[in-house]
């Protein structure tokens, strides 16, 4: 072995990251080329496609020179506020999470999510759990093995959402949501007293696609998403994808018979893109130039889904939009159709539900998948065990699979300890859109003009730009003063719906 | 060094190619997207994207574990018509090219031709050379590099060309060019002599780019290419890319003043297409599951897109189509459609060239870059070499960079060696067309009611199911009973211009 001298295993390090996130980010276009464009015949093949890839990034982190250069570089560098200390500490832990990995492990993961999106697509097609169980049960086979490699941790769930969320421990998680938890349920069982007697306008269908699509490129255009770095195309289960910070692709669907489902998908997406987009070019090419944390991303998408899209002063400005492309719609005005945008029921798609009840539907996911890890739930037994929790938090059980344990495609993906982090996202977006109204009280009247750009800016300084320097719980310390709290969120509920349903 | 027995080395070594055939697919995705899809300022990010793809599989080809495997098999393991046998020539002659680039190398290659195809497609738009030829140079620099990395060949350019064309060389390029360039020139002279006489029937634009899609995807749903295993999209240089047999995807461009430009366009890239959909099923996932050489490959497009597209039979079948989705068009018969699409003109532009002068457009090329090669022939005066040569060959010299050392983008793709593949190519679809007239003689039939099946029928059985397994000579011989010779494509051109024009 060579000794490395400081500066040099900095270059090497930094030329060796910038390697490994070409491949993670040649990996996500193909993943987003599977869900967007490819023939469904091509399947096979892009499953051992994505494989190879991401075990050709696995190969280049792990490999023993890495070790050697960040030994060089001594724990000293990973300390303090600067870019390259951030690339070591990331570096750190991404490799610690990686080393006991075996290559032909993370390719067979690989492999398996590809292989398994493809079952569940038909599964959920078809509303049948029975056909997407086995695939299942491989997945949790693989990601509990990986669960063991990844690290020793306080508790098992820790080492899936160190994936989405570093920083962050189960522990933590599940305080937030008791209290989270605490302030919902009352809040809900009001507003659902009053809805019953409540007549909420609805805008009349059908709404054809190509207007919907002009809807939702308007209100992203609006929100400050360049359609010159990015694209909008659909598919089955809506994402994002940064390729790159002038690459950013988000994608929704339609429904015809939906007034609001892909309008608030598209900003919801395009709030992700919108934090792909905004961070500091001189991170461009390395590891860091990304969204910090998915709580932190899921922030920025539900921030300006709900705070900015389902806010009275959007429909100020969308309104007289929405009337123009749906004509037949019934003429409703700004302050019906806001009403109509915060419609609140106890409905079964995550996706689709309204802010009382969203985080309802990610702790009841929350608790199915620390069961399912810790073996006391059985994939055979996750419908009954769906039904229950969904009987327990929101008062209704699915009436098939497709409304219930097939609706969302993180398990198919292997994305297991990932929906935390939208509740989580939830909490941070009131904290953070609190603190942007203090400091630029002008944004509502800008937002009423259909002008995102004092928002984003204040979102871009103060989340955007850091990339992943910070974890959420600093970037939030940083921005708002405090750590994560629910309080914030839970005040801004009880007021919007205190006001919309007459509490 | 560990001992490997022969069957395990067998087997290691087919898991590694198969790797490593992914990756090169995995490329091919980022590139087709970049074409495709890509927002433009993705581009910086796309070209580390696909170095680093490309350098992975590199690396995995040249790995001395693989030199291992080789050795362990033994010499007589590359010898015989088994699957495993073309496979492991495959694996020598491939590592034997790359052992001898250095990784950098090759991402370094890879960055330049993605970022130089940027710079080709502003230059061109703006008909500047001058804006491209710092780029070309730094190509030309590397691309000598390279030819000198792969082995020693008699002449140089016989690296370049082995590249897409193993087993041919430049004595017998030069050879096959000289003999058909002795027939082709009196027939262009005696040809041109007549056209100024004859009134060609021409179809009436503009011919919107809605309907000559619909066109085009009749022609290739005729020809047997099937879309569930495919795509059609616009690019600004029509181009096919097999990703998987899958998952083939033609691309073409649409001009509203041209009636045939995009179909045959399509046409010839669906030829391409239908090879790489139809190699035999057990060679899908290694690298054998390819068109076997670029010739071979050109040989499909070229007879798809002549024999077949500007055949008299085909319009049969096509003018009622062509006269139904473009009524306008002056209502043309069939007879009138076909000589409309056979018009012979000394034109600038190789891919719209006529069957006549199309390969003197590809020895324009092929002199020209073994000049670039020797270094006879500098970058800088490229622009006026071409004007020369194009004068020598066609007796016109082009007005403007864009339609002359502008008009391809295999310079900046870096596909130096290629242009005589689509001569050679010529030559062998002339061979191919006899050989499946004589065993089939209902082809022609069939094309006149748009059923492309007993052609493709033959050319599967003869050609693509064999994917790799052969060289063009070869598989030539195999096929049509005698080596590659020019003599079929002079006779059939002799006849069917002979008749067209009443020599």
């Amino acid at each position: 072995m060579t000794a490395v001298g400081t500066a040099d295993a900095a270059a090497l390090l930094r030329a060796r990251l910038g390697e490994f996130q070409a491949l993670v980010k040649a990996a996500d276009l193909l993943e987003w080329d599977h869900e967007v464009m490819m023939p469904r015949a091509g399947g096979e093949a892009r499953a051992s496609q994505i494989a190879a890839v991401e075990k050709a990034a696995h190969s280049l982190l792990v490999a023993p020179e890495v070790g050697e250069w960040l030994e060089a570089l001594g724990p000293a560098a990973g300390e303090g506020d600067g870019d390259e200390a951030a690339l070591a500490r990331w570096a750190r832990r991404e490799r610690r999470r990686r080393v006991g990995q075996p290559a032909d492990f993370v390719g067979e993961l690989a492999r398996h999510v590809a292989r398994s999106q493809e079952v569940w697509v038909e599964a959920r097609r078809r509303s049948d759990f029975a056909l997407f169980r086995p695939a299942l049960e491989k997945m949790l086979e693989l990601k509990r093995r990986q669960a063991e490699l990844v690290g020793a941790f306080a508790d098992p769930y820790d080492a899936w959402l160190e994936g989405f969320e570093p920083g962050m421990t189960t522990a933590r998680v599940s305080e937030l949501f008791a209290e989270l938890k605490a302030g919902l349920v009352p809040l809900v069982r009001d507003v659902a007293g009053k809805a019953a007697s409540l007549r909420v306008p609805e805008p009349r269908g059908p709404f054809p696609v190509a207007r919907q699509r002009e809807l939702g490129l308007e209100a992203a255009r609006a929100m400050g998403f360049d359609f010159s770095r990015g694209r909008l195309d659909e598919s089955a289960h809506p994402f994002s994808s940064g390729i790159a910070p002038g690459d950013v692709r988000l994608t929704t669907r339609y429904r015809e018979d939906l007034p609001f489902s892909a309008l608030f998908g598209v900003m919801h997406e395009a709030g992700h893109g919108l934090y792909e987009q905004n961070v500091a070019p001189e991170l461009e090419g390395t590891p860091l130039a990304a969204g910090a944390t998915m709580a932190l991303h899921e922030s920025q998408s539900r921030l300006w889904e709900n705070q900015v899209g389902r806010g009275r002063e959007w429909w100020a400005f969308l309104a007289p939009r929405f009337r123009a492309l749906f004509p037949e719609s019934g003429g409703l005005s700004a302050g019906e159709l806001h009403r109509a945008a915060n419609r609140v029921e106890l409905s079964h798609i995550r996706v689709e539900a309204d802010e009382l009840t969203y985080s309802l539907h990610v702790m009841l996911r929350f608790d199915l998948e620390r069961a399912l890890l810790s073996g006391d739930l059985k994939a055979a037994d996750l419908p009954a065990a769906w039904a229950a929790k969904s009987q327990e938090l929101l008062g209704i059980v699915p009436p098939d699979d497709a409304r219930g344990v097939l609706q969302d495609t993180h398990w198919a993906s292997g994305l297991f300890g990932y929906f935390p982090t939208y509740a989580v996202g939830n909490m941070i977006s009131a904290q953070l859109w609190e603190a942007a109204l203090k400091a630029e009280p002008g944004i509502p009247e800008a937002l009423s003009r259909g002008d995102g750009a004092p928002l984003l800016g204040w979102l871009r300084e103060n989340v955007h730009r850091h990339g992943r320097k910070y974890g959420a719980e600093e970037l939030v310390r940083r921005a708002c003063g405090g750590p994560i709290s629910p309080k914030p969120y839970l005040d801004y509920l009880r007021a919007k719906f205190g006001a919309l349903y007459g509490l």
